[in-house]
């Protein structure tokens, strides 16, 4: 197994969700980027568990520790580790599911992969804990990124049946990026807001669990970004992002509505406007064409599963007596895991468009 | 620029639309594996394009020669060379191409990338005609996956708003896609064919082009296949895929859908069937669990976008007069690309696949 | 800056000399590797300082911690990431070493490509000390591939003119390498140990240091492993041991001496052993043919520099002042690194092999 | 079996000896590259045999076809892909190989390795014919790196007993290596060439063959480029001029005298020159320190086996009736590799420089 992402800023994660500390190497940085520790605790804070309803209650101690390439508050170009210790973990719950796969969970994949090593407690190496040093790494990233001028936010798209407001994708600002890419919920049309939170506590006095879908955009990415084929944004980013648990569909620009669209529909035209730019009048493409960027913001939608990990009775096998069983999932787990992973799948865009830049000498 | 894609298995795609010629250098394969001349004939001309109105008139060569790796129709383990010469090509159409960019093609985004040395005619690298070697290529690869018990299969699922039926993301078999595999316009249900030829039928007298939707499924996989995080199999075959021009969405199992389902709609319960084999009773993760095969199918669905090239008059710049214009474009263009792009898509699916399985020492 | 290494095992270093820690995440392990502590001690303590007179007296706190992929004792499969806390180190020593880099140490280069960021102190990430992670998770590697019948171990085959006998090529056995590689001060010719600590002491009273040689082999590798050109045996391991400071050359079986060998006298002539085995008679080939095993002992030389800081009075450059300037480097230094280096290299060794084994699905 | 080489800049080389054509891919190259065909013929004559009594009579075609990737005489930054076919080849020479592995050459590693399926006619991909498409490429990264003021160049030092003399390691100019990298048999020291001849011809009428060793230096590189550890120059070149055949040794510097040499003797003091450039009074680092460069020449050192094929009675197996059998070689094979070597060295370092140059953003 390797959890490795990039090939010029090289992202390696490792731990185990009840193993001794959980962290990450990101390594090709630059030197002299600025440590942002406010920003990180922003994003800690989105990312983190128990802050209320919509999350799990489970309290993580999600402090890191910066173990080297940082000095004085800044990159010094070698290596950048940073770990968290472990806190607050019951291993008791998952007793049962060493044995008892959870539906839809990694739990049956790993024990196939894994077989009896496979450490299952809170996940193990599964486990969306993870995320936490990614976001962490990320941001470093995300502050990087901020100094070119590039601007990273995305918002809560769709909840259940409940849908936000879309981007504008032609006119989308840095500065509204900057507030949703702070907010615990961010979401464009504030209505949206109350509806969505209404589904997510629906599903949780349900003992159920609710998936859903963000849009994320990307300001000031220079216009000529990327290669054709198989090194192409769509191509490094849909990777990236599909390293965050529950992602299922990526898609760029007007992604599956293209399926119903005309080319005179879809074509994006260009011009001049009155600064002597070149932009294009829609964004269907989403900022990227022939895999190169073209300098109008990048579009992607990320659609998420709902969290496997329900307390309702569900249809499950035994490993060992090898009879199919009733499973009941303890624990305390998230009814719409949505907000809590957009901090995340940012955090990773971010680390993305940072190795997409190195490898063109941009970073 | 590097056209580079995988690990273990590397495949190498170089030329230009109207260069001398076009190829690919497939690395990392086993010695011993079969080229199935037939089966490349097959997808040679699934690919191929002036077949029929769905298609560009134009008449391709796409004859190849293997160079290297092949001996006594068997690989012999080293480097696999193959070239396409170039050949009917009318490079005066696109004479007014260097100057003002094609709507939604990569003329603009290539021409900030590789300025005045881009070789603009027929696309250049970022041609279509490229996914003649991925098809070759990845032909040999289908057939050594084949050789496994592994068959990859697809469908046209929509062409505008017409929707051909669904895979039965369960009951999937290898003998259905072996069928479709070989078909010019796959669908399962026949009735939608002739609906969406009339859809494309319409654009191409239109001047116009129209996108669609693909459904691409595998059986044979085992469990166990994959990662979690980074390497996992979304990551790996999203990769892949976004490397076949016009792709802007890629999604698995439920894909977009999950948005919109509760946990205990959309998690998967497994059971014992009579054999004593772990299964599903639906398939909404596509066979996908923590980036892991369960042994499902894989389903994956992959929206593309229309053709940019249409001849109806459009807006964009004159790069060297820096004046707004209007451009009609020449040349003959296909309305639809799906059906086209079908077995280039799974062809590279074939290449992904077997570099996941030589990571693991299982190809 | 990137310090990793591997491409189905990918080892990744971090950490500063004088930093909060150092350590390393190592990928891509099979699970159930037991790990041996008792094996990580005995070579903690060839490579730790401050045992004897051929070593700097500095003590350092080499206790290391695994952080995660290790379950009961034997790895799961997962990321393994190990730290060691930094302790007892002097950094005022490094003081007028930030402006004055020392003549032949890393210290010039280093300020060239990081600036006013590079961490100097004790050697910031450039340091000898990170060899400690590497012994460490090198070891890991070593007891899997003992585990395979494979043993790596060397001895001291040249301080300064003095030299140790060289290993029979074609008989080294793996008990004689078994008890070299736990030896602090390795030799083959037990009169040679006496006669090298004289030219080390001589050395370190004269405010001196000296070079050396070491010779490396390895019993057990299967024949067939590796490749021709680019990512043969010699290639991959040629680049895993110069990444262990002062490494200057690496060579493989006769090395060097095949320049002034006829081939008639260079080759190795293959025989049927008399249980059927085919060996050769000599081994001037250091086992590697084509880049590729052939059975006999793996043979390799390496070289390593001086230590560059030593309390002599040296001219060099006042990158401040822009003067040239006469150092005396002080803090307390090797004489010798080669007695230290050989355990770093053989763990490194083990690195490479486990990560050529990995790729060829058989690790 | 993979035979790629590099990150940014990949080298990816097909093609047996007696296939159809032998060929390869270079990717990363950035637009506007000018191709100089003039030096791609002085240093394809270089490579190729059959020119004076030093080698093979063997008459090879060697003329190339650049198929994508320039237009207009200029690099597009697209994969360059080029071909040469094949010729002149005398299969039956190789008919009791297939059984009868030749000693101290690839034959039975890759029998081993390749089974049956092994092209073992003119040794097949192990081909030292395969640096010809090596050297065609290299010379293209040779051209870039000269408009950067970087110049390449080497000579043979030694052949059997006859030295040539030494670089001067601290004055080698630019002008210096462009004699010697144009010559066919280039030396320092003109009498040591008809002394090495004399060593090479003794050895043709012998039935025998002779090694040796060739120095090579590289002028005009910036101070600053590479990395600590596994990323190092050192690493990256050797692993990349071990994938030149018959290479068993590389240093850098001094190399292996530095294990006799003390730190007193070995440092390299730094000093200003009148200009205010820091440089080095000696060079015994070869431009090299903590992997990285110093700005001083580079020095490296590569040795190099006599031919394994030689017409002398030699002891081997017969892997078909498993007998221990005498061979004698048939076919024109080359007396002395050395002289043809040395131009493909000096490509394969050219396309390693251009790859570590292109990781920096340099190239």
């Amino acid at each position: 197994m390797n959890s490795n992402f990039g090939e010029k800023i090289v992202l390696s994660i490792f731990g185990e969700s009840h193993g001794a500390a959980i962290g990450g190497v990101l390594t090709g940085l630059p030197k002299g980027i600025k440590i942002d520790f406010d920003e990180m605790e922003i994003q800690r804070l989105r990312r983190a568990p128990g802050r209320d309803k919509t999350a799990t209650p489970r309290k993580e101690t999600d402090e890191f520790e910066i173990l080297s390439g940082v000095l004085d508050g800044k990159t010094t170009g070698a290596p950048l580790a940073l770990i968290i210790r472990n806190g607050d973990t019951i291993s008791k719950n998952y007793d049962n599911l060493r044995d008892c796969p959870r539906p839809s969970h990694s739990d049956y994949a790993a024990a196939v992969k894994f077989g009896g090593m496979n450490d299952v407690r809170g996940g193990g190496h599964f486990s969306g804990r993870l995320t936490a040093p990614i976001t962490a790494l990320g941001t470093i990233c995300r502050t990087a990124l901020l100094e070119k001028g590039i601007t990273v936010g995305g918002h809560i798209l769709k909840i259940g049946a409940v849908n936000d407001s879309e981007f504008d994708k032609v006119n989308i600002s840095a500065k509204q990026l900057s507030v949703l890419n702070k907010a615990a919920f961010p979401v464009i049309d504030s209505k949206a807001e109350e509806k969505m939170r209404a589904v997510i506590e629906a599903a949780r006095q349900n003992c159920d669990s609710v998936g859903g879908m963000v849009e994320i955009a990307v300001t000031g990415l220079p216009a000529g970004l990327g290669n054709p084929m198989f090194k192409g944004i769509e191509n490094v980013i849909a990777s990236a992002l599909y390293g965050i648990p529950a992602v299922k569909a990526v898609s760029f620009g007007a992604g599956f509505d293209f399926a119903d669209m005309l080319g005179s529909e879809a074509n994006d035209a260009l011009y001049y406007d009155k600064n002597g730019n070149i932009k294009t009048k829609t964004n269907n493409c989403g900022g990227i064409l022939g895999g190169i960027t073209n300098g109008m913001p990048l579009i992607i939608r990320v659609a998420l599963k709902p969290t496997p990990s329900i307390s309702k009775p569900q249809q499950t096998v035994n490993l060992k007596t090898k009879e199919n069983v009733t499973l009941t999932v303890e624990g305390r787990h998230d009814p719409c895991i949505v907000p809590r992973a957009l901090p995340a799948l940012e955090a990773m865009l971010c680390v993305a468009l940072a190795d997409i830049l190195a490898g063109e000498g941009k970073f």
